[in-house]
């Protein structure tokens, strides 16, 4: 009935009219890839979305694995959806051609992602885990390791899971317990408990790759004192053949709001003696090599939660379309036909604000997919190093904004729907449910918040160029006169946000450092509407160009959308960072002062 | 586990100290009761709530309403909870003594409801929906249909719904399709569908009444052809025995993302050829009765949303006192312990934001209440007339403000917990997917903002009593030194409140109503933020008492929880309003404009 998991049109315009994607086929790297193999990728990906996720979306919702018979059991769908993938390459989009790869930059991956997440989360998860867990074993691990790791994780044979925190440590890593015992060189004995472990068990695949992170014995307390671990389901022989079981158990399956496809786990190591565990890399560096592989993690989830917002924009939009009910303001004659419901001025509010949401979200995400790339092949340092600069800065936003503001994309799209957006019948509830995960994993806004302004603001010039980067477009744009008024909106936003600033950094300097970081999710926030102002008007500008280029009105419709969707974010949310730039400016210490007896 | 579903200090506080709600029993009405009784009905409601309603909540979620053999089951717990609730007089608790009841005040009745909600909203909804049913039949049907139904309904042996929508009607009841032919006086034929009838189907009564909107045959399209009908779903004898079952057809249970337990049907009536029908009170009136039920409607559904998010809350408290996790900002010594999450700045935002709406909300609903009870029962009908004014303007606040804010609080409870908040072994997702309902029922938020810039704000003297109430309690705590600060944020936003609605006034002049009603759902938030501000300010007044009166230390600490609170929400919550201030004024056509086609 739905026409799209995610508007193809619209990913055209950001690839190529918006963020000209295509230019990444000049790099090296790219250099046998065109647009037409970009195209080609999306197409297939869209297609296997349609055709092998979302159909078994609601039945797999409504039919968590379980475990039976000593195995975790899914429906049979699952793996013949994540056969389909593999098959078509997917499982090593991103990787060299050695490796099986496709060698495509991380942003139409990205892409690629968006539709396989709006069409199934839950079954996503479990390729998209494993293609990060490969990711960390070819970056950090050793030849013997890759040798018999990499390839079944690339080609689905194998599947990894990402085994971080424990029931005691929550965000807290530097507390995390698990201890491995060196055995011999390289091999350890391992012991203790890692919880929410994502695909921790199932039988979609012949062996699950764990990366653990654990103590040395001996080692100091702290992040500093973490290793990490390749500890395997079976073990794996020398000739890639799998032998015994190792000594990880099930200790249970945790049952969730949503995202219930996606098994998550209790995970107890080395119950009957110790776990058989490989470090990977040096002692002492498994947050550093995790921390590398964060920026993607979080990109990541912040685009799947546009894709969880983006689909049910689109099921709205329909829907609207669709649904005759009421009458305009002022027409009292009952028998004169209803309309339909986007004729009305507060669901067009919904879809606008909504539209402003995921349209935005899937911009900021393919931007910082950009920048990773640019940063990961572009032959030219200096763009190399800005890249990542402007990365780092950008990743708290990348993966917190989508994650709040998209969730409210679903809560709007359950609004347009009425009664029928609370009911299983559709799926717009359960799309709800899987994207409220996204505000808490991978770092809660909480978490993000304290990394963007406790560490990511002082990194190098990273905040510097970020500004620079938002007043180049705005002299770009200045003399655009249907621009003209967006224009202002974000100068005024962009030199608020660095008094802001400024004002933060005299209060840390005046006050310390516990205050200037009391209130820093508001700065998260401030920062992330400031930021996808400027992406916003990014869009405009190409929109404006559209508008005198192209008369179809197909096109002329698609490009008014955009300018609706640019001024509705730009006078509806922009304007809300003045009143939280004032809060932050005070030192307001309203929160910071609360005392835990009060509550 | 947790303490208490309701926090009974701050029911005491928002019943005694801030709405003095113990003068009602100076009223005729209440003259036998006193804060002794009050007590003792919240305690019994209290008890009842956590021994019978909570502990099988998280059971019948997991175990829907299923159509078996002809009937629709539920888990037995639900019978047995029902059965104390009628046999402890709260099926009657406001009702005259004549019918049994009580004889309560609607506001002890709304703190009952929220426990009751607290513990368990899908087994509440059964006779709360019972209870409005018995109003519209006391209110408004002959003698011998009160003789019939009505002490059944406030006993339990017979249960009620409203069957107003269907499903090509949605909100817009002038659009309902259901036919009642006459058959003798005052008995009809009915014909047509219902949908999202909650209640509609179930073994809990040995009856179901149903409240029906229907056209008469030959009646005018729209609402004023609109009628009342009774209809059971068995016939009742003159004697009060039951006859044999009507043409009522249980047309399909919906399934829905939370208040699971509650059954919501799709009804076909007269599918054999048409069901019994009894016309309650005039033909043509049967929204008007509807209408004068709704604004005590409205306010359930609000102290609903309320006690969903403040349950939630007193959990998230709970848990943050509890938790041990992370370090305070610039302790690196990772072998030192670990603080309670509560000593963290960003998760004291959380629970404070969280404190403001469910207290806030709570004030906001027992003081609808009042104006409900001071509106029926008040001698002087000065102080009558004001207190309907009030209602009729706050009505769509009361409904929509909790629905919105709490569902916040339920939001922020999750974020709290963390990935365990994402679990089903908590309750907080539960309570979440309960309350995701509230904005949608009763009157979207679309709605209720059109309710109230549309109709309400021209109601007699409504929006200036308003206006004067807020301005009276600024006069009253002007010369406070602890809360010259918050006045003026109120004194600044009432300010802004009325020049924007002058603005809007003079747009509606101008530009007409179309326009003018563009942007209601904004002017409905702004209405809300200034109202329950107000309400802040005078829970502070009276804490700022306290905390002169009272040295004991839980007495402090409660009295300083509520001036944070209060500063909370009337420097981070209220400047929120400035920005949609300037949006309204400017009669911002963004979202008004948005064609259908560039969706």
């Amino acid at each position: 009935m739905q026409a799209e998991l995610i508007s193809r049109r619209d990913i055209d315009f950001l690839l190529y009219e918006v963020l000209d994607l295509e230019k990444l086929t000049q790099l090296e790297r790219f250099a046998d890839h065109s647009r037409e193999t970009f195209d080609q990728v999306i197409a297939t990906a869209e297609t296997l979305a349609r055709d092998y996720f979302e159909p078994h979306a609601a039945k797999l919702d409504e039919n968590e694995p379980q475990f039976k018979n000593g195995t975790v059991e899914l429906i049979p769908e699952v793996k013949e959806a994540l056969e389909h993938f593999y098959a078509a390459g997917f499982g090593a989009a991103t990787q060299d051609y050695e490796l099986g790869g496709m060698q495509l930059p991380f942003s139409i991956s990205v892409i690629c992602k968006a539709l396989f997440t709006a069409g199934n989360v839950s079954t996503h998860a479990y390729p998209a885990l494993s293609g990060a867990n490969a990711n960390v074993i070819k970056n950090f691990a050793s030849q013997e390791q890759k040798d018999l790791y990499l390839q079944p994780l690339l080609d689905g044979r194998f599947t990894g899971t990402m085994a971080l925190t424990e029931p005691q440590a929550g965000s807290s890593l530097a507390d995390i317990k698990t201890l491995a015992k060196p055995v011999s060189e390289g091999v350890y004995s391992l012991k203790g408990n890692k919880i929410f472990i994502s695909g921790g068990d199932h039988s979609l695949s012949e062996n699950i790759i764990h990366l653990v992170l654990a103590r040395v014995q001996g080692a100091p307390a702290g992040i500093k004192g973490l290793s990490l671990f390749l500890v395997p389901k079976y073990l794996v022989n020398p000739d890639g053949s799998l032998g015994p079981r190792n000594d990880v158990a099930l200790g249970g399956l945790i049952h969730k709001m949503g995202y219930r496809g996606t098994t998550s786990t209790l995970l107890h190591f080395g119950e009957q003696g110790g776990a058989v565990a490989y470090l990977i890399g040096e002692a002492g560096q498994g947050l550093a090599y995790m921390f590398q592989m964060m920026n993607e993690a979080r990109i990541g989830v912040g685009v799947g939660a546009v894709a969880l917002g983006y689909t049910a924009y689109l099921q709205a939009v329909d829907y609207a379309l669709d649904r005759p009910q009421g009458r305009a303001v002022g027409n009292r004659d009952a028998a004169s036909p209803q309309l339909a419901i986007i004729q009305h001025a507060d669901i067009r509010r919904m879809l606008l604000e909504a539209k402003s949401y995921v349209e935005g979200g899937l911009c900021l995400s393919l931007y910082g997919a950009q920048l990773a790339d640019t940063k990961s092949w572009h032959p030219d340092k200096t763009e190399q190093e800005k890249a990542a600069a402007l990365l780092e800065i950008l990743t708290p936003v990348l993966k917190s904004w989508p994650s709040r503001y998209c969730l409210e994309a679903n809560y709007l799209a359950i609004q347009v729907h009425g009664g029928y957006g609370y009911t299983r019948d559709y799926p717009l509830e359960r799309l709800y449910r899987d994207n409220r995960l996204n505000p808490i994993h991978e770092g809660t806004e909480g978490i993000q918040s304290l990394d963007l302004l406790g560490r990511k603001l002082f990194m190098g010039d990273a905040y510097s160029l970020l500004c620079k980067e938002i007043a180049e477009t705005l002299e770009a744009v200045r003399h655009t006169p249907a621009l003209a008024e967006l224009v202002g909106h974000l100068e005024e936003a962009l030199q608020k946000f660095r008094q802001t600033t400024d004002r933060l950094l005299e209060l840390k300097a005046s006050q310390g450092t516990a205050l200037f970081l009391a209130n820093s999710s508001l700065y998260l926030d401030v920062t992330g509407k400031l930021v996808v102002s400027w992406l916003w008007l990014r869009q405009a500008q190409v929109a404006c160009q559209g508008l005198s280029a192209n008369p179809a009105s197909q096109e002329q419709a698609f490009y008014r959308g955009k300018m609706n969707a640019c001024q509705y974010y730009l006078r509806w949310e922009l304007p809300k960072i003045h009143a939280a730039c004032e809060l932050l400016s005070s030192g307001d210490a309203t929160c910071y002062q609360a005392e835990a007896e009060t509550f």
